[in-house]
């Protein structure tokens, strides 16, 4: 978790931003949004949704139920012309939507094939299998983002594409060393969804690394304050061992005290459970038990809850809109948190 | 002409870029790359051309006649996996390229439909109308964008698409206020090929506007000097009249003197008929004869070569070598450079 504070320009914002949303997981592979293991795949229907829910989230309860959509493009394999309904954006008082949130994603099946077969990660641009593979990295991540933007657009939220490398965020040793958000907050300012995503970087040291997407949303956490982050995976939240494993339980609410220890609060276990469970966890590669809920921690201790959940159920909706109930029996994910 | 110095916070570049490209006429639509009056149509024939002779332009001698390609992506419509080269890409000692070039493109038929339909070069992002048109041109113009990286990946060209959006790039009543260049220098010390587009921005003033390639082109000449800038474009450089006027005549030569007049070296003309065209330029609307040779004439003062010329001829690699004679009776295009 040591890293080199950013240097900053990045001016204040005015008003605290409500939420940060991750899709895909945690520690993951941008699983929920992207088909894994089928190379640059998207899941339409789960992309569909998770946006259709951030309008929900996002509303204000003037937001008129017809949807507009703001993606006036042509979509690939489609010739028919795109829908623009110019005379009823022009007689609508305001979009009705509470739209100060940030959105970030990883590469899920995008980038990660390009990135490992060149090692873009371990730098050294003087290969030029990893210049070649950085150029094809982006090209795939920046593809996602160009869908996923389309997607919100096609829900009529505002958002605009910001990839971190074209924003001038390098890393030193794989630490973020400069990640102004000026225009992040700008963009906020105006109105504007920012969607970001994970992204190949110049690294200060090795010359060129990959940037994930959690990293950006730690940072984001630490610079914009949010109220909560959510991130929308394919499984209900964290749980003890692989959820495969039938007599996996998940954990409901997890407290975090100011050392960054953590303990589950919900559901209450056994004493004896609670060791092996976390021994299981010792076991855990990247993206195991004990991973996740680190990562999560550190957005907690700000004082930001991080909620876990499904994508596409009724707790990925209740948590967009900050809305979870943990003492509520129906209420399926998991509640990072600071210890009151 | 008369713009606000933008704020600088770009570190010096430590040596002169050879050369920025625009995809796209001068003051012009983007032809060349695109299909006019058609939504959304890119020339695929006029991008690959474009493409392979800057490959060639930048080639150092030392660049091997294999191509390998950067786009490791799947392409829109077609369910082949891609090929990569990974032990070709290993087993090379470098690139052989000489890529310290810049890529601009304009909108052409991707961006124009949206920002009209909206009016976001009039700004006002109150209105849903112009913020809904804000997010449908970006969507546009970052997908053209995206595919001219790719298309220049396709030529083993290192390159990385960059939105002036994104950057941060702003305007002051549409005069650049803010456009730090220090990512697209960090990117060509790393020997990428930054591509940059005409955007839609934040301004100051107007909530928003369109930030033009050309005035990007402008931008990036007066700060990285370039040794000459070439205009791509669908006919063979300036005329007289509109090309499509049988008597039209092509302008070889134009010298630009310190005071931003300038007079037609090449051909020869007929004092009489000298003053017929520029009568004939002043009734020019945007895109005319006048308004091409001021824009160029901005970046030709600076001592910056300025060469027009159809993409897809042996006039256009001529231009993007650099190697120029207007001496020549089989070159086709215009020079516009600063008086000795």
């Amino acid at each position: 978790m040591a890293e080199a504070a950013p240097k900053q320009r990045s001016p204040a914002a005015p008003r605290p931003v409500r939420c940060i949303v991750k899709l895909g997981a945690l520690s993951g592979c941008g699983a929920a949004i992207t088909n894994k293991g089928e190379l640059e795949s998207i899941d339409e229907e789960s992309l569909r949704s998770a946006c259709a829910q951030l309008r929900q989230a996002m509303s204000d309860g003037t937001a008129p139920e017809k949807v507009r959509g703001m993606d006036w493009s042509r979509r690939p394999g489609d010739p028919a012309d795109p829908v623009v309904d110019a005379e009823g954006f022009a007689g609508m008082a305001g979009l009705g939507l509470d739209s100060n949130f940030v959105v970030v994603h990883g590469a899920g099946s995008f980038g990660h094939f390009q990135a490992s077969r060149s090692g873009v990660h371990k730098g050294g641009l003087h290969s030029t299998l990893v210049k070649a593979g950085f150029v094809a990295t982006r090209i795939s991540v920046t593809s996602l983002n160009q869908e996923i933007v389309r997607a919100l657009a096609r829900e009529g939220i505002p958002s605009v594409g910001m990839s971190p490398f074209a924003c001038g965020w390098s890393t030193q040793r794989r630490n973020l060393a400069s990640a102004n958000a000026s225009q992040i907050i700008e963009s906020l300012h105006a109105g504007f969804v920012p969607v970001l995503h994970g992204d190949a970087v110049l690294d200060e040291s090795l010359d060129c690394t990959i940037l994930s997407g959690d990293v950006i949303i730690r940072h984001l956490a630490q610079l914009l304050t949010p109220k909560y982050v959510v991130f929308l995976t394919d499984v209900h939240g964290v749980y003890d061992r692989p959820p495969t494993d039938p007599n996996a339980v998940l954990l409901k609410e997890i407290e975090v005290d100011d050392n960054g220890g953590w303990s589950i609060v919900k559901p209450a276990l056994e004493g004896n459970r609670k060791g092996v469970e976390i021994s299981v966890a010792a076991h855990d590669t990247t993206g195991g038990m004990e991973t996740k809920i680190l990562e999560a921690a550190v957005i907690a201790r700000l004082g930001v809850d991080v909620y876990i959940t499904k994508v596409d159920t009724e707790h990925s909706l209740r948590a967009l809109k900050g809305d979870v109930n943990t003492s509520s029996d129906d209420w399926l994910g998991t509640v990072i948190r600071a210890a009151k």
